[in-house]
């Protein structure tokens, strides 16, 4: 569904609710929300002429060729960085997300601003979520979404980094296959597989910021995105202990 | 679309394209099949009694827990493994993949077998393509999908590894955004997104081996899930020249 350009301060629940209802969406459907409408509706764009650089923004900036003013937004939202070669700079965010450059963007925001990601999408899902459910008469998902890149895969696909209203990670284990053999070690990355399907309608040129779908079959549950992060202890592609990012 | 039990010698990009013309697929639309059934029409199982494990595919299995043979047929479908910790074991297979245990699973086949990927998912998806061009009149895209683990994230979603038809990775670099700035560095996943998108739809219980997708605009191409795959050289999270896996 199309909005009109998002300030900061704007209903974006309300007008999501207004759109929602008038385009006919259900009690059951998955409202998926580009988090640039979120962030720009929580206010979380900074002017990067307003950033003072730190020494390590500063050392980041040298070794990025990256502005220094951006290397700094990018360290206050990270605990740590995760791989940095060349202009690369792979971090996890303090929601644990591990993405390129902390999620910050330039794209689509007034020129010499930046959009931070939500400082907590799960609670912006859940506040979508009780506007929808409220004007619709039942039970929605919403899910926030980020475009990620991947590790050993090219290109970006659109991931879960706010999850309300249903079972993001679905637990496959103890069921059957057709064989009636036991699967194990199955967790459907529901909330994700739905970003992606949504992110296929998301023109990246930032015209469609959230798509309703419908017909897929989901859990009740409060939702929360970190179901789907992995402990990065049990991440064998992430090694603990790298350097910390300064606050 | 659901289809019989499929066996090796069926023709499954026949069988496919009855059903997507009974079913009315269209020119344009593209036609995602769960590696599962293509590797079972191409006779890629193997029933583990018959495999002889090598020295190094018993100490694997001392190391994993796992069985030997199926070890066995680890090592001979993957170019090196990449990680392994407990009974994980991340491989880059011969087609350039990085995933557990080179794709074999044991679900939805005959007890004692178990499945390997096709050996050119690429050329599979080509054939089932042929075959759907010819029954419907004009170009469709086929997907051949695996279920894949994640670095970073918990959860499995579909990918890509055939792709036919159209162009998977989508370069969006040289597009604008809605204020007129260039954007950069931005390839969509848009075969992944596809596979995500039908992973919803495909019962993990085996029951739904293909999903048909209508509406999202793809770019006539050849294909070629490889366009997907990072140079390994380029990949941050994948350190160049780890162990040879013996062949």
């Amino acid at each position: 569904m199309g909005l009109p350009e998002i300030r900061p301060e704007d209903d974006l629940p309300g007008m999501l609710a207004e759109r929602a209802r008038a385009q006919g969406m259900a009690p059951g459907d998955v409202l998926v929300v580009a988090h640039k409408a979120v962030s720009k509706a929580e206010g979380r764009l900074v002017a990067l002429g307003s950033v003072r650089p730190g020494a390590a923004a500063r050392a980041l900036a040298a070794r990025t060729g990256k502005d220094p003013a951006l290397c700094e937004l990018i360290l206050s939202e990270s605990r740590r960085i995760v791989r940095q070669r060349g202009g690369t700079v792979i971090v996890e965010t303090h929601h644990g997300f591990v993405c390129a450059n902390a999620g910050i963007d330039a794209s689509n925001v007034a020129p010499g601003q930046v959009a931070l990601l939500p400082r907590d999408p799960d609670a912006s899902a859940r506040r979508i979520q009780a506007r929808l459910a409220g004007a619709l008469g039942g039970r929605v998902g919403v899910v926030v979404t980020d475009t990620h890149g991947r590790a050993f895969r090219r290109g970006l696909v659109n991931v879960a980094i706010g999850v309300a209203g249903f079972v993001g990670l679905v637990d496959l284990r103890g069921g059957v296959d057709r064989g009636g053999r036991l699967l194990v070690a199955s967790d459907q990355a529901l909330a994700d597989e739905l970003a992606a399907a949504a992110g296929m309608l998301m023109a990246k040129a930032g015209g469609t910021p959230a798509v309703a779908v419908s017909g897929v079959s989901t859990r009740p549950s409060p939702g929360g995105a970190g179901a789907l992060v992995r402990d990065p202890a049990a991440d064998l592609f992430r090694e603990p202990g790298g350097p910390a990012a300064p606050r």
